[in-house]
């Protein structure tokens, strides 16, 4: 790209012409961003300041997402595409450019650069499409991506773990419409997996068996909270969920990542994928505003102790109303949840 | 109350009738919420169904949060208050009915009654003020009343965190506009909570001393972080905020919570959490929707290590624009902050 950044093309046929260049005049890259550690919860914090510039919902003809045309130069180089995965322009996590040390400030214990990345990956050149409009052979296409991004970004040197997501809807607060995803790698352990891990840890020196795999069990016998069950992955509202809507996917092997799916697994992923997404979205006479997150393991430690699994969640709570964290959820992190979660299993049951 | 539930008026002279009898044919109390333990993080998750159904941004001639009138009962009786404490009609924990037991379907090592409390408190009968709009003498009050009410109900039999707070603003879902805030008595540790006083204890093994004076005492030596500091109080923005503005007020001394306080702290608590509120409310040319949260020391363990502090912040990151928590927040636990702590305390002491 015209400013330094890698663009990668997933394309579902050989004949795509991938040779068009980045022709706009971009500024250099941008500051590298740092991270902070928070010695009152034992976590680290991202800090980029330049984020505040980023693009901000703008009308559907200047979309950065949508392919170039002989009028308008896009993110997007190429006419047209199936899934494409770049860097994006305002990233929360960059790699430092050689030589550079950012944080000089303070102790290195204190800050250090973010030094990681953050991918955009577009699911579709149609604009108005979404991911639960994708053809299970796209959604294919998007977990290769996925799977691939994930192996590549977790050889770079300081990268702890790697997180697809897609965050959809302007009520979380989305900039951007068009049908896309992000990656971020992150240059430290976020707090939900460094809990998750400790739980495990914990339950694997009682048992000696899996947490994850207890659980994925748990539902399957019990059945009542379960919502698709297929031959690979079995999709559960989990017994203590904290969202109104909230689905867990799990392979019913232990695999740590994306990367380690047979393609027996990815093909079922991508029909149960959509069909569990398809259900979110019929239940509330509403737009859905949904955050899919992939739980992935860590990339050099603690590996045996993951399991693989995506949650998908929601912010509404019925027709026109949302679920907001306020002071017990965001200060306290304790999360109160309005809709029991066998009832929103049965809601999800019973939905198309 | 009509329905059973407690009020406490909390009165600044002494000529107040408080003899005014709730007249309403109000339904019973609600049923009782449950916990759920979530094993995958080792959290606890409060269930309240009936919770949905609970008053939504009510016009202002049906508040229920002004004095009663000759017209109109409301949830206050009394036809003027200066504070008032009630019992929350929709509570995310309640006390059992003697001889009840909540969760009898499952394991009580995954489900157990919510068996706390959750109380509303009025600042003002004015409907149109605001906490910042109080004066010091009436913040005093609701001090009073907070204290007041964190011993009471830290002598019921199953609370282990009282929890007094303020949510404000529509745009982080407050239902009601008229001033006022919440009180939690938790039937568990939160999550921040155990997170904090882990992160406590691993610091005094490392170096026999406090985490929470340490980190007060580093922020009043380097003073760039620092928005005001009182002979008592001291408020800075934390060296990694996670929020565009957020700021923490720690007594100098430390202690466990605010039925501690002396007078002379009390007095002082008052002045310096008026000038911080006004602060924030002054950077950005918009409403300040925010977070006020009382961290407190659990009831019954780990006094010694906790450290009394208020934590206020807000997700408005510019005027017209908020900070919504999308994937890396919600589902991993890893904040991105936009706004440098440095800038956000020199735009907090420019302010005003």
């Amino acid at each position: 790209m015209a400013d330094g950044r890698e663009i990668v093309y997933f394309d579902e046929s050989d004949d795509a012409d991938r040779a068009l260049r980045d022709t706009r005049d971009l500024p250099a890259s941008m500051p590298v961003p740092t991270i902070r550690y928070d010695a009152r919860l034992d976590e680290w914090v991202g800090m980029s300041d330049h984020r505040q510039d980023r693009t901000y919902l703008p009308p559907d003809e200047q979309c950065p997402l949508c392919p170039s045309t002989s009028q308008r130069a896009t993110e997007i180089p190429a006419t047209s595409y199936d899934v494409v995965v770049f860097e994006n322009r305002f990233p929360a996590f960059a790699v430092l450019p050689a030589g550079q040390e950012h944080g000089e400030e303070h102790d290195r214990s204190r800050e250090r650069s973010g030094d990681g990345r953050c991918e955009v990956v577009c699911f579709t050149a149609d604009h108005d499409s979404s991911f639960s409009a994708l053809t299970p052979r796209r959604v294919g296409t998007v977990i290769e991506a996925w799977s691939d991004r994930t192996s590549t970004l977790s050889a770079l040197p300081h990268v702890e773990q790697v997180f697809c997501f897609e965050n959809r809807g302007k009520e979380i607060g989305v900039t951007l419409s068009h049908p896309h995803g992000q990656i971020y790698a992150y240059p430290f352990l976020p707090a939900a997996t460094k809990q998750m891990l400790t739980a495990a840890r914990a339950h694997r020196g009682r048992t000696w068996r899996n947490l994850f795999a207890d659980l994925l069990a748990a539902e399957q016998e019990s059945e009542e909270r379960v919502v698709v069950r297929g031959e690979e992955w079995t999709a559960f509202v989990p017994f203590a969920a904290r969202w109104p809507l909230e689905v867990h996917l799990y392979p019913h092997r232990q695999v740590p990542d994306l990367p380690s799916l047979t393609d027996a697994e990815r093909a079922e992923l991508a029909e149960v994928y959509l069909d569990v997404l398809r259900r979110m979205e019929a239940v509330f006479d509403d737009t859905l505003p949904y955050i899919a997150a992939w739980h992935q393991a860590p990339v050099r430690i603690d590996r045996d102790l993951a399991y693989l699994h995506l949650q998908v969640f929601s912010i509404r709570r019925a027709a026109g109303r949302l679920k907001y964290l306020a002071g017990s959820e965001s200060a306290m992190g304790a999360f109160l949840n309005d809709v029991s979660p066998e009832s929103a299993a049965k809601m999800l049951r019973d939905a198309r």
